[in-house]
This record gives structure tokens, sequence and C-alpha cells, in this order.
């Protein structure tokens, strides 16, 4: 059984009682992006979480240890095809030069972390129509000089 | 007098006048993002945000133009190589179907709109290290069914 | 049951029934691209529109589910080789600046919406052969000055 | 002189005396589209045609010459990285088999032509947001049996 | 049952009778490019040449309608690997400039079509080594200016 | 001086002088795709006619020696965009596997030369216009088997 | 059955037998690297060595006929990732323009054909290191003028 | 000054003073093959025989610390197009595999080193017509187990 | 049975028998990674190291000729997207300059070869925060002149 | 002036005054690589290392900014072809999959961060040939879950 297997077990059963991946979330006391990406086999769950999610979701009791092995994070097309997904890729072209001298004007030399990161995704009502608005929020990581 | 003429003008006037993107963004009532980002020659202002740069970083006139024309965003690098830049990217890659599946949840078939698009980028304390905070606000868009 | 196991029960039920894709739009009345595209796994459909499908069809009970989900939407080649579809290519490079020149004169600075979008393609009778007209319409979008 | 060096002057005499790419185009009697893409060196004008362009636009007289050479059709990037231009190239992928299913049902195997070929761009109000119109006008060629 | 199961089909045929390309092309009455492509599954068939084939080559009935339909032309290398295929890019590539020079010399701006297209391969006796003639035959496609 | 720069004045004094390629390669007593290539930079020529084409155009004699020189064959676009030359590389997609089985058919395994060879273009009269035959004539080179 | 079933089969009987490459090819009195390359798939067979092949590895008689057969010599990766085969790709690249360079001085415009063509790997004993010798031999083809 | 700029110094005056590369190569007490790749500046040369390249070629002085540095070595195709060092990239694919299992027949686990690395090219007189021999001579390397 | 299939009993087995890699590497009298490696099937193992791994892990028996077998090294991804072996990518990218001026600096022109080569992985204790310490260490390999 | 001309006057004057990258680092009080890696502008140096370079190199006073400046970090080879280089990237390629397996056994999900990162070169003596060595020190950063 590999984190492939897991994810579909996942999503079949996610449909089959008629779960969202907030209701998921929230009956393991974590956010929706981090459980999400376990479930797609994006991220690792500490032993808890990844057994909550087993009795929850009422997986074979091996894909516990699935969920919590490390993924080989793979993705096929360096520039994505899918509309969604391309925008933040988009949004990567169009303002990286500019994420990158304002990190270096409030930080000094270095990055935001994509390791030790949280995301947020959330619905703000607009009367011009309803926006999305994602937080990206990683740690500043200086350049070390030695 | 191209947008790149134009940049290497702002970085210099901005270098000789000890300016930073925050306070450049608050002399023009504009966000930090957009400021950097028509800067840099990804963005076009309106005239009147236009004549303000002119003004405050005494730019030769016809650079108000240029600022004002519509911008052909190109980026050379498929996947950017500079690690601030590159961070971004790896995000899409790992939450990029998170995110997809996270919007059509909340929002059914469609996407978050990078055009009808805010952006911001804090600091924010944090005893374990200052963390980056970059929040993403687009407009939902629906695919249209007809 | 996938979006392409749907599509193959509907490409071979179609050919059964000797159904046309003008016939089956104009059936769950809506527009033959829409239609297709929805039939080809590229777009959702409402539930109304994929249990008329369904019914039209003969496609099994649960492939209703699979045609109101949200496709990942995926091409493999970046550069397309069919020539009916590189054509469109070719178009997009020939033309792109062109098209872009022309929406920043009619509307200012902003893009041709692909989301809320709407696309028709007729045969148009000519007596030096007859003709393919493709029709692309979709909403502007200007770019947010914030 | 090159085509690259007409289509800087054009720009710059364009600018200098206030016209746009429909007017131009008015004034010599063609379509916008045709004649901005002429202008932007990415077709070949006839000598009646070149010639009108030069005395409108006060060109130097060999640039005549150079708007009547066939253009070597180059674009640099395989994907565009332009939000204006991709939304053209995200149109291909996600239509792409739709528009030859269509086009084969309409017509049987063949393609649209790119060469004899026409296209129009149009602004269409509407209360939810005006629309870019964009028509595809192309010969359809069938596939010779020999 | 598709095109790549009808190639399969007719290959192992083709060896089991002992049947050349140029023999079975001679049998249903058209030329050998032609009817190689069609069998490889790289052009359709009109519905008579479609039942020759199958009789000739005793495929079961329903390949008839599979060589019918429009293919999905698809090549996966974008440069070919295979030294016999390779000659012909690299024909491209050494002579595609000089190709499109006396194109446009002898016929003014346009292409040689790849659809309203014809092809053959002939053997030439040489005492110095036979030579392979391979005679493209495509209509001009002037360029439209409208 | 180099081949580009020999090019460049090349196509300059036959435009100042009127001349098309058939003539000048029938003034050189050479064909003209071949007379064509070498003037593009990717043929070298003998001395003999290295020398009458710099007498023909008027070259400063150092021309002769460059054009005698074996050029660096390099295209810088693995897919060409050129519509006139991607025709070229569609054809080789399409027929790529039809021109390997009949050249196999013909001559058992080995390849069409692409060095010992010639090319030839011309225009066929034809009532439904006119077409481009262009033929590729080049020896047969059987695989070794030692 | 195909090449890379026949190319399986082998490997199973060589290993099966005890076999070498250079064993093999002694038996059928050819040489090593051609042998090899036959049995891997990357070239074609006389009938009477295919017959010994499958006589020696006792092969199902239908492998005689696919040994015989022109493969479609198709290598996935541009760039090899094999250490072993990187270093040919390396000489390559490093020493790409000097082989060109003693090749056009020794023989003229031309190449070192790899159709025409034979190649030996041999070990040279040497008290610093053994040596792999790996000698390429082929036919010079000249450019041919016409 | 740099690599670059040290071998169109070298290649010019090797016209201008009418000599080959073997002339150059024996006059320096080297090979042919290790002297052009030093002129072309794809090696470094000890600092002997850096001031004999510069005495030979009449240099300028500063050319021999040039000579001795330790070039970059880059390559810009990936796949080079020019057929007389494609052919050098074709036999990589053709026989890589080969060429890799006789390697460890005869040695076991390891490669032919690319830099403790000679290499010769010479002219076989043959009936047929001349041949081009390639000789890569490398050190094997086997893989440490650790 | 091949490597990959060896790959999966391993990992199988490992986990079944709560082993890592690094007790395995001791249990055999080889390094962590060396083990690792092989067993992942990148490496190759002589006769006793893989008899060891096959008893230790109660492999089958044929599994030992397989780890015995010399690997063809394939990564599919030219740029790696697992972040843990991206890092590696970027000290390549970002560092790979300084490292060839510091090789040369002290060694003079060559390179650290990657096959006399081993590898060692550590952790190394911090109060803030531990660290991951990998030491490349290779035979320095001297440029040959001939 | 821009890191690229700083890199270029640092190389000069380092060949000038006869030092070495070792020399300069122990003169500035840094480290080897660190110090070159500023020096090629691909790290960014603090205000009081910046003016020590430049008094040690006699650079121009408006080079310390530009060594402070934090670099937009560009690798224009996605694959390199240097040899020194590319050695880096093969141990990627074949080692990667066994760094990850190993840090993940010794300290969780998480990978070695390239910001908060040390890198040491050295030379060790060995008998058969010395060695270089290559530390990697980077503190592991563990994934967050939220």
């Amino acid at each position: 059984m590999k984190k492939a297997d897991v994810k579909e077990l996942i999503i079949t059963s996610k449909k089959a009682k008629g779960l969202g991946w907030e209701e998921i979330a929230s009956k393991i006391g974590m956010s929706p992006v981090w459980t999400t990406s376990v479930c797609l086999g994006m991220n690792s769950a500490p032993k808890e979480k990844a057994d909550m999610l087993v009795a929850l979701l009422e997986l074979p009791a091996e894909a516990s240890a699935v969920l919590q092995e490390c993924p080989m994070k793979i993705w096929e097309q360096a520039v994505p095809t899918d509309p969604a997904v391309y925008r933040i890729y988009e949004i990567m072209g169009v303002y990286g030069e500019t994420i990158k001298e304002i990190i270096h004007e409030k930080f000094g030399d270095g990055i935001m972390s994509a390791i030790d990161y949280e995301m947020y995704i959330e619905r703000k009502a607009d009367p011009k129509g309803d926006r999305v608005v994602v937080t990206l929020d990683g740690k500043f990581l200086p350049y070390r000089a030695w």
C-alpha cells in the first residue's frame, strides 16, 4: 500500500460519508490545508493524527503507517496546466521579483521557508463577487555567513 | 525609453535618496506590493500615480508614459532558480492540488483570479524567529456554463 | 470511476446511438462546445445537466457525480502535435502580441477571461471553400491597482 | 533596416501622432488585426498598403520594402508567460480536443487554416462587465487522400 | 478498439500474408504513402477504402469504422531519435530557411500545405549507390490580407 | 568576417541588384537550393563557386574564403515556429514512421542520407491552386553489420 | 512478440547459460558490439545470424523474424543520466567542435557516418589502471554540391 | 582577455599563417585533438605548451595565462544540431547501452573516464570510400564500495 | 526479477523487521549511504555483501544476483521536485562555480570523481537546532594532456 | 555597477595581486567557500566584510554597496555541462533518494537547509591519489504540522 492508494481510499470514503476537507480537518484538530495535503499524499502525519484519519474515514489499519511516511514529493508538470493551479504559478512569475524585494527590505538577505510553513485558504464575502484569500506564513531564514 | 530603462532609473534614484519600497508606496498612496511591481515593470500605473512616482523619484518626464504602458509580462525561467522565488514555486507544487480542492469545496468549480488580485507581505514577530506572511487575495471566478 | 472512464463510455454510447455533439447539446439545452468539453472531461456539469447526459446516453448512474466533479485540467503536450490543434497554437504565436495590443487599446490594461468564457464554432459557406468560424467570448478583467 | 526596426519606428510614430491601431487600419482600408500584425512584423503587406503606412506614419522610404518582406515568424516562448497571451494558450489546451471534435463533426477530417485566415476582435457591452469577442475565421482544409 | 489496436492487427496480418505496403496500396487503388499512413493510424480512410483494407487483411468488421475515424495525431519526441526519421528533421533544420526563401521567391508570402498534400517515395538506381527520392507535393496557400 | 556577415552582405547586394535566388544559381551553374543554402551560411562552396558568387554580387574579396569554410550548422528552435518551416516539421511528425516503413520495404535496413543529398523545389501549375513540389534525393545508406 | 520481448528473453537465456556478449558474438561470427546491439534491439540481423542467435540461446522460433526487423531506435533521455553513458555525452560536448575541425582538416566538408559504421571496445592493460578503448570507425561522407 | 578572445586570435593567426591543427600540434609536441581542444578553449594547457602556442601563433603575451586557465566548459545545445557533431550524439544514443554492457562485462561496475582520457582521429584509406577512425581511450574507474 | 522488484522487497522486509538503514549497513559491515544506495538500486554489491543482505532481510535467493548487477542509473526529473532532494540541486546551482574555483585552486585542472567516491551523512547536535552534515569524498582526477 | 561588474573587477585584481581565494578569505576572517561565493556574486556580504574586500582588492568604493546587495541567484543551465559541476549534479541524481532516506531516518520528515548552511572544501592526502572532501552542513528543518 502506497500514498497513492491511501489517497484513493480517502477520496472514496470522503465521498461516501459526505464529508468535506474542513470537516475532516476539524475532527482531527488540524487545519484544512495541512489535513488535505496529508490526505493527498504531500505531507506526513504524526501517528496520532494518522490514526484519527484512519478511524474517521474507516481506512484499513495499515493506512496509518503509510500516512506517517515521509512522501517523495513529485509533481509532473514543471508548468502546471490546470487553470486553478496555473494562477499560483502566474503570481510567482509576475510578482516573484517583487516578493523578493520586499522580503529583503523587511528582513535582509534570506527567504521565506516553505518547510517551517503554514497556509490558510479563506472565503471573503465581497459585494462585487466573493474572494479567495490564501495566506502563506513561513519562517524567515537568513543566509548564514561563515 | 522602455520599462527596463525606467526600472533602472527608479532603482538608482531609490538608492540615491535612501528610500524603501514601503516609503515610496506610502507617498503615492498605494500598497507596497503593487507599487514595487509597477516600478519593476510588471504592472501599469494610472496617470496620476505614474506622475507621482516621476515627481517623487525625479525621473525624466517621459517616464510617466512608460509607467502607464501595459507591460508584456515575461519571465525567462520556467522554473525559477533564485531560492527566494523558488520557494513560491515549491509551494505551488506541493500545495497546488490542495489549494484546488479547498477552493472547489468552498466555492464550486472556478479559480482565484490573478488579475482582479491584491497581494500583501508582512513581517510577523515570533519568538522562534520572525515570519514572512504573504496574503494572496483574488476574486473567485466561476466557470461559465453556456 | 473517473472522468476518463466516463469519457470512454460517452464516446462508445454516442457512436452506438449515432448521435452527434450538436444533437447531444441540443437535447440537454446547452451549447455544443460546452457540452463536448464536459463529455471529454474538461469542464464540470451542474447536476441537472449531468443527469440529462446520463439519461440520454444511458450511462451508469454514478457517472452523474463524476460529470459534476471539478476536473484537474491536464494537457500533456506543451506544444500540441495534432495539426488541427496546432493551428490554434500557431494563431496564438503569430497573433498573440496583436491580440494584446488591441485588447489594451479597447479596454485598457487587463485580459480576456478564459473562465468567464463562452465559445462557438460554426461552418460558414463560402464559394471558394467553406470556412470554420470560431468565436471566443470572454469577460474583460481589468488589472486591479491597490 | 529590419522588421524589428520598422516596428520600433511605427510604435514611436503612433504614440507621437496619438493614433490608435483601429484608426491606422481604417486609414489604410484594412482590418485592425491584420494591420497591427503587419506593423508588429508578423505579416507582410502588399506594396500599396505598405506605402500608405509609410505615408501615414511618416516612416523613412525604405520601410515600405521592409513591410513587404515575408517575415520569419519567431516566438521565443513555447508557453507564453504574459497573462493576456497565456489565456489564448489555456483555451487551446482546455478546448483543443473539443474544437477538433466539432470541426470533424461539421466538416470531416481536416483543419481550420491559419494561413487563409482572418481574425476580428470586438468589445461587446455587457451589464456584468464588457466582454472581449475574438473571431477566428479560417478556411476548412480537408485532408487529401491520394 | 482504437487506432493503435488496428495498427497492431494490420501489421500482424501483413506479416502473416507476406504482403508489402506497395502491394496493399495497389490492391486498394491508392498510393503507398497514404495507405501506409492510414494503416499506421496517422490518416483517416474513406469508407470504401477502409472496407477494402478490412477485406484484404481479414480484419474484424469493426476495424473499418476505426480506420475512418479522424486520428489525434500525436508524436512523442519533439526531436526524433530514430536515424531514418532524424534525417528528415535535419533536412528541415539545415534547409528550412532555404525552402522558405525559394517558396517566397516563386509564390510570394505563404506556405506549402501539409494538409492538401501528397507524398511519394521512390528508389532511383544509381551506379554509386541507389538513392531514395521523396517528393513532397502540397498546395501553395497564400496569406490572406483582410 | 563570418558566415553571418557574408549572408547579410549577400542579401543586401541581391536586393540592390534585383536578383533572385534562381538567377544567382543559374549564373554560377548550380541548383537554386544548394546556392541559396550556401548564401544563407548552411553549406560550404568550392573555391570556384565562391569566387563566382563574390564577383557576381560584388562582395569583398575575403568573402570567398568565408563561403568556403565548413559551417557549424546551428538552428535555435528545436520545434520551428515559422509556419512555412513548421509544415516540414509536421510532415516529419505525421509521415515519419511511414517514410521509415517504405524505405525499409524498398531498401532494407538503412536511411536516406542528408549529406550525400540533393534537393529541388518547383512550382507546379494546378487549376485548383498551384502546388509546391519539394524533392528530397539522398543516397540510401545501409546499416553495416560487422 | 517485439524487440523488447526478445531482448528480455536473450538476457534471461544468457544469464542461465552463463554466456558473455563476447562469447555469443564469437559463436555467430560477428563482432561483440554489433551482436550486443542486435540483442538489445538497436540493430537488425540478417536471417542467417538471427537464426544462429535463436539456436544458440534457445529462443522461440519466431524470435528470428523479430531480430531481422528494422528497429525504431528510440532513446528516452535527451541527456542520459547513467554515468557510463553520460561520459560519452560529455566527450561529445567537450570535444565536438574539435572532432569537427579535425575531420574538416583531414577530409574537407562532410561527416563521419553513423550508419556505414563499425565500433570496437577493448581493454588495454596499463600499470596505472587499465583503460577502456572505444574505436568509432565510420565512412567519411562528403557534402554533395549540386 | 578571455578564452573566447584567444580562440578568435588563434583561428585568425592560423589562417594567416596557413597552418593546420596537426602542424600546430606537432610543433608543440602534443597530439592534434588535445591541441585543438586547448585552442578552442575546452582544455587548459601547462605553461610550457601555452608559451609555445603564443610564440608559434604570435599571440599577445597575456594569451599564455588565458590558455593556462581552467575553462568553464559550456555547450549550449543539449542535443547538437550540427550534423558532424550530431552523429556522435546518435552513436551515444544507439550504442550507449551496448557500450555499458561491454564495459561491465570486461571490467565490472564502473565507467570509462572522460577526464583521464585521450582521443585520436585518423583517416583510414578504403577503396569504397575513406573512413574516419576516432579512438576514445579513457581509464576505467571502478565504483567504490565503502 | 529486477532492481525495482528487489527494492520493493527490501523496503517491505525492512519495515516488517523494524530495521533502519544504519542497522542494516552495520550488519553487513558497510557504510549506511552505500548500503542504502545498493538497496534502492543505484549501486551494485559484491557477491558477499549481496548474500548478506539476502540473508539478513530474508529475500528470495535470486535477489542476490540482482543486487550484484550493474544498474542502469536513471533519474526521471532533470530538476528534482522533492524539497529534500531539490536543496542539493540548489546547492549545486548556487555554489557550483565556487566549488570549481576552489578545486582548481587546490588541485589544478580536474574534477572530484563521483565514481571513486564515498559519502557520509551525520547528525550534528546544535543548540539552535541540530544540523545535517553531508560529506562528499571523491578522488581528484586531473585532466590528462597528451 | 552590478554584481557581474564587481566579479570581473575582483577576478582581475586577484590575478594582478597573485592572491588565492583561501588567502582572501583568511584576510577578511571568513571561510573560503563563503568568500568565493560572495566574490562570484552568489551571496551578499555584511558591510564590514564588503569594505574589507574593497580595501584588500583595491576595488572602487561603490563596489562595497554592490557586494552587500541581495543577489538574484540565476544559473542558466538546468543540467550543468561543465564536468566539475556536473559531478555534483550526478551525485544528486544517484544518491538523492538515499540522502532523503537517511535524513528521514535520523531526523524525521524535513530537509537540510540550503540557507542556514555552511560548506567546506578540503584536500585530503591519499597515497592512491589525493581526494576532494566537500562538507555540506545545513540546519535540519522539520516540516510543520498546523
